[in-house]
Parts: structure tokens; C-alpha cells; sequence
């Protein structure tokens, strides 16, 4: 029995804390995996040793008499240590905790969550929880329902992990009542052992798992979750929503589950990398959720729509083309087609508008030219149910042409289920033709808009970050040799080694102090130069007025130098920095932060005004390959700018992926950068221009 | 009987077109009627006679008994008018003509609307679509349902005008399914005669309407609808959505309805002005509708969440915070008596977390605490329904307090009616007691996001835009006068002329011609000028090298006016301005354009980049009040820009205000205005050195 097996697959089940009273979670379970024909055993502990549901109970797990797989443990918080001990030495593989009372209510339950885990590494038997609900797997061939919850089971493809029991209920619920059949499910709470990532790497190796559903909370380790979930989002759509992302979303989650991953920049990063979707939406995820599990991924964005309803189907129209998709007309075929066969159409267009009358053989015709033209990859059937018509025709047409294709098909069905028995059975009908029957047309809209973002998802290039150049060693020495300044900051001389021994190109520039030195350093550089004064207390150069710049020649250069000196008198450290002046290029900002448990992020943003007050930046995890750097140029609101704009030149972006691609491998190379701030980097149209001309690296443990 | 009475409240109602036929429409409208007790007399009309519905049938309205109020009219199209003529013999007071084939389907269509139109402006009869569905109305007095459909009718007090028909199913149905009760319902289609502000303005006057949804696909009349509507939005909220806000769906809606207004910026000016909340999302739109019907609009955005479930209130907390609204900790009071009376309680906080086994007493005791916390203005409860909980009791708590508070109350109620009938009771009991039950967290949150946003519109300042001190007269002589050029574009000393006698500063400038003359006007207007060449042919003067700025002497602009002499040899009307050059000032684009029936649109943005490259401007109709103006400056993503950016000192707003004020007014005052650009104004921390530095018009009928 391998991995996860034992929790997913068990052959016998012990429900340490099993009870006789009919509303308690210990009875529960034992009735919830009766219930639902759990094909292995059960074995009921409980020290009372009464039978329960007609079933042998045993005082002790010692006394069951065959191996157990599974114990799902429902004791107080502080005899869970006791119970698990006894778990292990009757050689259970996983032990479900289901308690609550360890690390989300502070540092006494973190303890004794400590006690647990301990536990688990010292006797090899792994853990799920504490603090959760359970699992369940509908394979036939094991039929689990190990929860103490209330929803149906239906076999289907839709696995799911949730950190949150009530969130899992509430998904649980929303597939129950849709009709939507379900795989797996697993709900782990405080998740102190078993990991969510590798439940997500279990579902990616169970083939009858089409999509996954995935509700975070908090990870106690960013890489590893990286690591695993990647290979499996490369093949199976992850649909996400993390919680906890706003300050006060936070703390409630700090006293929920115990965690704690605040930063929805490194969230958003993470599950890009992994080729995670993304939802903020709970609602979104669900209604989405439905569309992967019954339907393929549409091959492109063009969408065709057919209904007998014309108002809704402009909405339908509206939405799609506002959210980046196409309503193409339709090919010549689909056009002579439907003249040729169809009374009752309104409108030969796409949407193909049809009355009101239209029934089984207008909706059969119209969405078999739909699916038959190559103009498009997915069509919506939006219909009402009027009561002249036979609505089950429509189910029925919806149905043969659901059989027939391999394009995606999406109903949105605007009818009252309640209204007639009729509209009720039609719906059910379009359902189990696969096809997912929404209520609203913007919920289809919704599906198909994230099935296309899957698929860019999906097909984007796997690349690795590239091999570079570069000198490790003299990076490594630049930070040990440091001279560490207040908050961490590195000399600017460390920095400006670490970041060449990089390949990252700086502007040319010298350190001096007196006006001799100066001037000696000015004609090394080569006029115009910048004059800047250089002092550990000066932070904010600019700010502190200790900056000239374009000086044009000696007498000038001479002039800033006596007119910072005045101004600054001479403050412990105070050296002048010469630059190498470069007139007219563009700014743009990189930088680096460390991201707790998961490497580094890397930023990049336009100077000025567009990364303080309008936050048009891109983070990404690093090391980035050529692809993700190239992306993050493209990626910012104002990328036009970089192509020129009312005139400008445009800027050369190789240099700039370089230099993206090189930060990003320093960082992921020496974690002990906390941060990194190149501000401002300039760009020009000649590429062979590019250079940093500020930058700030500082050392530490990272935030 | 006054205005639209006759429609909503007729004390007869004949059926043109009645028919035996049950899956017919004319069979439809009357069975309809008396399924729904209409309380005044039904006449189905049929050449045939015979009797529909045990009713004694009328071969010819003219052979009609008594007064007809009403007409309902489902003939073919071709047929509509000859119905229409003996309807108004009749003295019918207002016909709802059913059929389409009119102006959705071209000019012949058209044409036919037409000879409608004029039958009722000749005979006083008011017309009510055609293309078009029908009306109800619940109120017990009258209980009309003159319309097609099959959704049930229960009395409430929402009422809804949707243009599209099948729109207004879509809605009717989802009232229906969630036990929203509804007050007055019309889904008028063309709207040739009886307009959507019409019947917006009579729900005003509707004491039981509280709330209402407005679905719009065109509008014939937007000043109308702009006069009509506003006092309402001012009582009551309106949630609109606009279809046709792409080119796809502008298509579709033309060949639907048969009107086009497109321009979605002017349906956000509009809708803003009048006062009206629009949604992007027709579920949105409903489920947020729900919330209004039902419960009060709380009086702030502070928000209280309770919960027998910890992850799903951390996504309610999450998007609460995200949408701006506050999600504050709880009072001494609230956590004193939470802390004294509560044992099922997980955290004492905001969330109040409570275990799942809490039920009434614990439910009643947390809703007390936030309801009466006067750090609250809204609550949000959030339950699961456990098995081995007594979910009716939630129900009760939350019934009591909603009985005792006149704070906003929402539930959200992660449970499958289906699952149990309890679970249904516990629904449907919330619901009785005025408390609106969402599935999702995130449906409950957008309700509250929306009645803050309504509330914000409401208690917005009412006042009048200001008078002005202006000389209409010299501007039109202006206009009047005006040279005008290629394109409608005035002459600049016309466009100035006409800018100056409404109070607009504009920079001082002179236009010259030859060396002698420049030097002149240089010496009027003062050193630093700027000196641009203008000729017709040129209208991107800059773009095309024509200006030189910044000249401080005689010799550099003798300089200046050679290279640029040089430069464009002689086009036919060549001349040089020269202007005072404004060192410093930071650029701001103020503009304005027609938008068709209503007005003009004025928009405000930020030079350069802001506009053209990120989009980021604000429209509002003209004329302008001094809040609406100020709102302008403040609306931009950029607007800190204005206040002072990194060390920059903030603009002087005031004179900008006072800009845009009168160039609302001078739009608002000459409709042969079609386009203004003022581009760029210069801004100074010193509010006198405000001034345009380049202004465009164009006259025109608008675009």
C-alpha cells in the first residue's frame, strides 16, 4: 500500500471514540461509512464496549483483531496523544484527528499539536488533521464516507481538498445539489502532518480525477507545495480560493486553522508558478468547478450562441466580448445551413436568435451548425422554457449534439425547476447529458472565460530558467567581507559586487572624498557626469537634496561639489559618488523580496509615478525562466510605454530580461538577501545602454 | 384615472386576438388573467365568437359592453393597426400591442411602428410596446397579470420595467424560486410610446415599490429619462443593468429591440447623474435586489459577522474588507456580554466564531451583541445546519432580533434544502421574517457592498449646478461668425472668443505673421514665450515640430521663428502664435462631447500618459454641479498627483473646478457644440497662474 493509500483506500476502519448516542460525531461516522457501504471494516472503539449500529465494539484498538488501516480519532484534545500511541503501536498506517483545541487556539494547543506530530515521526504512522472533518473517496471499490458530515455522495470527477470544513460544506453541498458527481474529498484543518500539497499530488495520480477544488487557508511550506502541485496543474485544472488574504481575514484565520501566509502578492505568485487558477470568488469557483468536471477545455475563445430568447442572449454576447472572448459571425456553412432548414429563426447571426416556438429540431439544427463550423471552439445554449413548447426536445437536441462533438457545451437554462415537473426533468436531462446547466448566462460566460485561462494556463512553454554566467563565489564573498549597515543594508560597494559578479550592467561610477579625488574620478567616468553625496544617515539621496545631476564639465562639476559639501557639512562617512551621466533614459524598477518558505519574489514596475501611486507592477517567483521575465515587461499596465509612445523611442527589452533573469538567480542563489531595490534601472533604445544606476541590497532573515 | 392607472389598475381588460387554443398567447393572456383573479372585467375579442374560458367572446371590440381600459393586443404585425384604429373608436385608454415585426427587424418594420405611433398621438391612446411581453401588477386591489408568461405572482415590493422580455423571465423566475415577492412588473420592448421613465416614474408614485429593477437594452429619450427617473433614485434604489455595451451585443440588441446606445461612457454619466446603481452582472443585480426588497439600507459600512462555521466568515471578513467596507472589532459591551453568556463560543471576536454545536440561545445572544453594538451598522449571519443542531431555533434567533433591530440583517445559509425538510423550514422561516438567505458568503457581502453604495448615492449633496457669470450672447456671436474649418473645427481666436465670455482663463497669447509682428506680440505678452506655428493643415502642431518653448530673449526668438519659418515654408494660412510660456505647471486635459438626446458629457484627466496610453479619466453630464466638478478631480486613479507627489506641491484645485464649471456650462448652453478639448491646462500650486494653453472645438449635430 502506497502514499496515501491508506487514508484513500483503506481495507478496515477504526472509530476510536465510536458512539451509541445518535448525535454525537462518533456515532456519525460509524453510521456515515455504514450508510454510504464502505467496503472494508469497521471497527467501533469505545471503552463502554456496547455494539453500535449492530456492529462488534472493542474497548481498546489493541483488541481489534484484524490490521487497521485507518483510525479516524474522536477524543478530547488532551487524550489524543494517548489514543494515537495506542493507534501506532497496533501498526494503523493514518490516523484521522478529528479534535479540535491545538495550534488555532494558541501556543498551548500548538504544543500539543507538537506532541502529535512527534508522534507520527517516531512510529511512521502519518496524520491527517487535527482540527478537520475527514474524507471520502466515491470509488466503488471503497466507497469511504470517513466524515461526519451530512452530504450525499455521487460518484463523479470533481476531487477536492479543503482547509476549511465549513468552505468544503459549503462545495460539498453546492456539487450535491447541481447533480455533480464527485471523486475524492478530503477536509485536514490544521494540516500538521499529511500536507495539502500531497493530497493534490494523490488526486493528480487517480485518473478518474478531472478537476481539482482547493481551499487554503494557510502552508506551513511554500516550496514543497510548489514542488508537488506543479506537475499536477501542468495536466488537471486546480481551481483555488486562499483565504485570509485582507489583515482582518488574516487574523481570523491565525484563530481558525493557526496559520498564517498573509502576502497575497507571494499567494498570487505561488499559484501562477504552479498554474494554479486563481478565485476570489467562492460562487465563481463553484459554478466554474462544474463546467471542467463535465465538459473538455475548449481548443480557443470563440464562442457561438444559440437561444430562443433574445435578451438574455445580448447579455450572454455582452460578457463574453468584455471579458476578452469572441462572438465571431458565423462561417458560410453554418449561415446556408441554417436558411436552408430552419422557419423560426429570428435571426441568422451569432447569437442565432430563434422564436419563442423554436423546439427539437430548430435548437437541433441550429447548434449542430454552431458545432460544425471551425469558426468555433465551444457553444452556449441559453434557453427559456416556454409553456407551448416541449422543453424536453430541447433537452433531447442539446443531447444529440452533446454526443456528437468534442467542442464545449454550455446550457444556461432560464426556467423555474419548481414550476413544472416538466422544466425540471429537462434540466436534469441536459445534466446527464454531461452538459453543466447554469441559471444565469453570466455564470456560463464565467465557465468558459476560466476554461480559456486554463488552457493558456496549460499550453504555455515549460521552460527552465536559463544557465547564466555567473560568479557565485564573488557574490558570496561581497556579503560575507560586508560592512552591514543599520536595517541590514550592504555597503553600496558590496552591492555594486555582488550584483556584477551577477552580470548585472551599472552605471560607471567612483567613490571619492576630497575635491581632487573627485575630479580624478570624473575624467575616469567621462562627462556629463552625476554628483551624489553618500553618507550612512543619507538614505533618500534625491529627498535629501544631495544630488546633481548632467554636470557638463569641470567648472560645473566643481561648483556641485562645493555646494553639496556646504550643505552637508560633513557627516560620519559622507564620500561623493561620481556617475557616469545617462541623459534621456527610461526608468524602470527591480527588486526583490524573500517570501517566506518559497524562495524570493522578484518586482518589476516603471519609475516615477506607476510603482508608489499606481502599483502597476508584476511580481514573480524566482529563479524566472526567459518566458516569465519576458512576461513580466508585457505585464505592466503601461508596457506601451516601453514600445515608444507619442514619438519616443521604443526601448531595447532584452537587456532588461537579462537583468530580470540575473536579480532572479542572485536571489534564488543567496537567501540571505532579504530584499533588493534597483531604482532606478534605464533603458534605452540602444540596449548596450542599460544600466542600474541606484541599488540597495539588504541582508537579513527576510520579513 | 391618471397616467398610467389605466395600465396597472384597469377595471377592464380586453383580449385582442383571445383564442381557444391553449398553447396560444391569446389563450395564454386570459387564462392568465383569471388564474390570477384579476378583480375588473376580461373581453376576450375573436372574429370567431366563441366562448374561451366559459367567458362570453366579442367578435369585435366594438361589440364590447362597457368601457375598456385596457386592450391587449396579439395580432400579426400587418394587422396591428387596423386592431389599434377600432381599439381607439372604442375609447380604449392604453393598448399593449404583443406582436413583433416592427422596428427590431428593419425599415419596413420601422415604417409599420410608425403608422402605431401616429394612431396613438392622433386618438390620445397611450401604446405599451409593441415587441413586447406585458404587465402586472400584485396589488390585491387589482391583481392584474396581462402577460404571456408563467411565473407565479406573489405580492411584494419589488417592481421591475425590462426592456427584453426574456430578461424579465429570467428575473420574474429567480423572485419567484427565492420567495421574493414582487409588486408591479412591465417588459415593454420597443417602447414606441409609453416610455421606461414613465413607468420608472409611476413606480416612484407607488407607495408599496421600494425597490426597483430597470432592464435597458436602448433609450429613445435620455434627457427624458435622465428628468424623470432622477427624483425617484433620490426615494428609492434602481438597479439597472445595459445590455449592448459591445459592438457584439449592440448588433444583437439593434436586431432585438431595435435601438442602439452604445456608448457605454454615456450610460455611466447618465445613470450616475440619475442616481441609479448599475450592474455589470444580471445575478448580481438580483441577488442584491433581494436585499433591498427585503431589508433596510444600513445607515454605514460597519459590519458584524456571526457564525457557527470559521472558514466561511473568514471569506465573508475577506471580501467585506476587499469591497471597502469594515469589519471592525467588537465593542466592551458586545465582547462583556458575549464573554458572560456564552459557553459554545470558539472567539470572542468579529467574526464571532461559535462551535457547531451552538443553536438558539448562543445564535440569539451573538445577534443581540452585534445588533446592539453602536460600533455596528449591519449584520451577517452565517450558518451551516449541523444534524445534531435544532436548526428551526436559528431560525427563531434570528427572527427575534430581526423583530427588534431596524439594523440591516442577512443570512447566509450554507445548507441543501434538499437534504432535509427541516433544512428547508429553517430557509423558508429566515426568509418569512424579512431576512434575505444567500448560499454563497460572497452574494450576502455584494448585497451590503451595494447598499452602502446606494446609501452613499442617496445622501449625496443635492444642489443645482451654479450660476455663473457668462456672456451666452458673445459666444454665440462667436459661433455665429466662426470660420469654420475642415472637420467643424473652429477657428482658435473663435474657439478663444467663446472660451473668454465663459469666464475660461486662458494664457496669453497673440497671433503674428510676420518677423516685426512676432517680435511685437512677444514684447505684449512678456518673456518667456512660446512660439507654435499654426496653419490649418497642421493640427498636431507639436507632433509635427511646429513649437518652440521656453524662449527667454528677442535673439532666441528671432531663432525660433527662422527654423520655424524655415521649417514649413508657407502652407496656405500659415501664422505664429506666441504665447506666455508657463514653466512647472502640471498639464491636466479637460474635454467635452455631444451624447446624443442628452446633453453633453465633460471629462477630466490628467496630460500626457494618463489619458491617451491608461485610460484613466472621468466623465459626468453637463452642466455640472460645483460637488459633481470637485468629484471629477478626486475621481482620477491618479488624482494624488494633484495634492503633491514626492516632494512636488500640491495644485491649487479650486480654479480647475471653476474650469470645468463653465466649460459644462458652455457645452450645456450651445448644442452646436460637438467637441471641445482643452489640452493641455496648465495647474499651479498658485491657483491664478491656471490657464488653457491649447483649445480645440468643433461644431457638429455630435457624434
Amino acid at each position: 500500500m502506497d502514499g496515501l493509500d491508506a487514508l484513500f483506500y483503506p481495507k478496515s476502519v477504526a472509530v476510536i471514540g465510536a458512539s451509541n448516542r445518535p448525535l454525537t460525531i462518533g456515532h456519525r461516522i460509524v453510521s456515515n461509512l455504514l450508510a454510504n457501504r464502505f467496503t472494508g471494516t469497521v471497527y467501533p472503539v469505545n471503552p463502554k464496549g456496547e455494539p453500535i449500529l449492530d456492529l462488534p465494539t472493542f474497548a481498546s484498538i489493541a483488541d481489534v483483531p484484524g490490521e487497521v488501516d485507518l483510525a479516524h480519532v474522536i477524543v478530547r484534545n488532551t487524550q489524543a496523544a494517548e489514543a494515537l500511541e495506542a493507534c501506532a503501536a497496533k501498526g494503523v498506517k493514518v490516523a484521522i484527528v478529528n479534535s479540535s483545541g491545538f495550534k488555532e487556539t494558541g501556543a498551548a494547543g500548538a504544543a500539543l499539536e507538537e506532541g502529535l506530530v512527534a508522534i507520527g515521526r517516531r512510529t511512521g504512522m502519518r496524520l491527517f488533521g487535527p482540527n478537520c472533518q475527514g474524507v471520502m473517496n466515491t470509488d466503488p471499490r471503497v466507497s469511504l464516507y470517513s466524515n461526519f458530515t451530512f452530504a450525499e455522495m455521487t460518484p463523479g470527477h470533481l476531487s477536492m481538498v479543503c482547509q476549511g470544513g465549513g468552505v468544503a460544506e459549503v462545495i460539498n453541498n453546492y456539487f450535491g445539489m447541481q447533480g455533480v458527481g464527485q471523486r475524492m474529498y478530503a477536509s485536514n484543518g490544521n494540516a500538521c502532518d499529511i500536507s495539502i500539497a500531497e493530497i493534490l499530488e494523490y488526486y493528480g495520480g487517480d485518473d478518474a480525477t478531472r478537476v481539482i477544488v482547493l481551499h487554503l487557508e494557510s502552508l506551513a511550506d511554500p516550496a514543497e507545495f510548489l514542488r508537488r502541485v506543479r506537475p499536477v496543474a501542468a495536466r488537471k485544472p486546480i481551481l483555488a480560493l486562499k483565504s485570509g488574504t485582507t489583515r482582518e481575514g488574516a487574523r481570523a484565520v491565525a484563530s481558525h486553522t493557526g496559520g498564517l501566509m498573509a502576502d497575497d502578492a507571494v499567494t498570487d505568485a505561488l499559484f501562477e508558478a504552479a498554474g494554479i487558477l486563481r478565485f476570489t470568488s467562492l460562487a465563481a469557483l463553484c459554478e466554474t468547478a462544474q463546467a471542467f468536471a463535465m465538459q473538455p477545455v475548449p481548443r480557443g475563445n470563440r464562442v457561438g450562441i444559440v437561444t430562443n430568447a433574445g435578451s438574455p442572449a445580448i447579455i450572454v454576447t455582452d460578457e463574453l466580448v468584455s471579458s476578452g472572448m469572441l462572438v465571431p459571425d458565423l462561417g458560410e456553412n453554418a449561415k446556408a445551413s441554417l436558411g436552408d432548414t430552419l422557419q423560426a429563426i429570428a435571426s441568422i447571426a451569432n447569437p442565432i436568435d430563434m422564436m419563442a416556438t423554436a423546439a427539437e429540431a430548430e435548437f437541433g439544427a441550429a447548434l449542430a451548425a454552431l458545432v460544425d463550423d471551425p469558426g468555433l471552439d465551444a457553444a452556449v445554449v441559453c434557453f427559456m422554457t416556454p409553456f407551448f413548447v416541449d422543453t424536453g426536445g430541447i433537452a433531447r437536441a442539446i443531447e444529440a449534439q452533446a454526443k456528437r462533438t468534442d467542442k464545449t457545451l454550455i446550457a444556461v437554462a432560464m426556467t423555474n425547476p419548481e414550476g413544472k415537473q416538466e422544466w425540471r426533468e429537462t434540466v436534469a436531462q441536459v445534466r446527464r447529458a454531461g452538459v453543466p446547466v447554469y441559471y444565469f448566462p453570466g455564470s456560463a460566460v464565467q465557465a468558459l472565460v476560466h476554461m480559456d485561462r486554463f488552457r493558456r494556463l496549460r499550453d504555455r512553454p515549460r521552460e527552465e530558467p536559463p544557465d547564466l554566467e555567473v560568479d557565485t563565489a564573488a557574490a558570496r564573498t561581497a556579503f560575507a567581507a560586508a560592512d552591514v549597515g543599520a536595517g541590514g543594508f550592504l555597503a553600496p560597494e558590496a552591492a555594486g559586487a555582488a550584483l556584477r559578479a551577477y552580470g548585472v550592467p551599472l552605471v560607471c561610477e567612483r567613490r571619492a572624498m576630497a575635491w581632487e579625488e573627485v575630479r580624478a574620478a570624473a575624467r575616469e567616468v567621462g562627462y556629463p557626469v552625476a554628483l551624489k553625496a553618500e553618507a550612512p544617515s543619507l538614505v533618500h539621496k534625491t529627498d535629501a537634496g544631495g544630488v546633481a545631476l548632467a554636470i557638463d564639465d569641470e567648472a560645473g562639476l566643481e561648483r556641485a561639489y562645493r555646494s553639496l559639501a556646504e550643505r552637508f557639512g560633513a557627516p560620519p562617512g559622507l564620500r561623493f559618488l561620481v556617475q557616469r551621466y545617462l541623459a534621456g533614459g527610461t526608468e524602470v524598477i527591480v527588486g526583490g523580496a524573500r517570501a517566506a518558505g518559497l524562495g524570493a519574489l522578484v518586482m518589476f514596475g516603471l519609475g516615477g509615478i506607476h510603482v508608489e501611486l499606481l502599483k502597476d507592477v508584476v511580481f514573480k517567483l524566482a529563479p524566472l525562466t526567459r518566458g516569465e521575465a519576458e512576461a513580466m515587461l508585457g505585464g505592466i499596465k503601461a508596457a506601451p510605454l516601453l514600445d515608444g509612445f507619442r514619438g519616443a523611442p521604443a526601448i531595447d527589452r532584452a537587456p532588461l530580461v537579462d537583468v530580470l533573469l540575473r536579480v532572479s538567480r542572485l536571489l534564488a542563489d543567496h537567501p540571505e538577501i532579504a530584499e533588493l531595490d534597483l531604482n532606478p534601472v534605464l533603458a534605452f533604445a540602444d540596449g548596450s545602454r542599460t544600466a542600474v544606476v541606484d541599488a540597495r541590497i539588504r541582508l537579513g532573515r527576510g520579513t
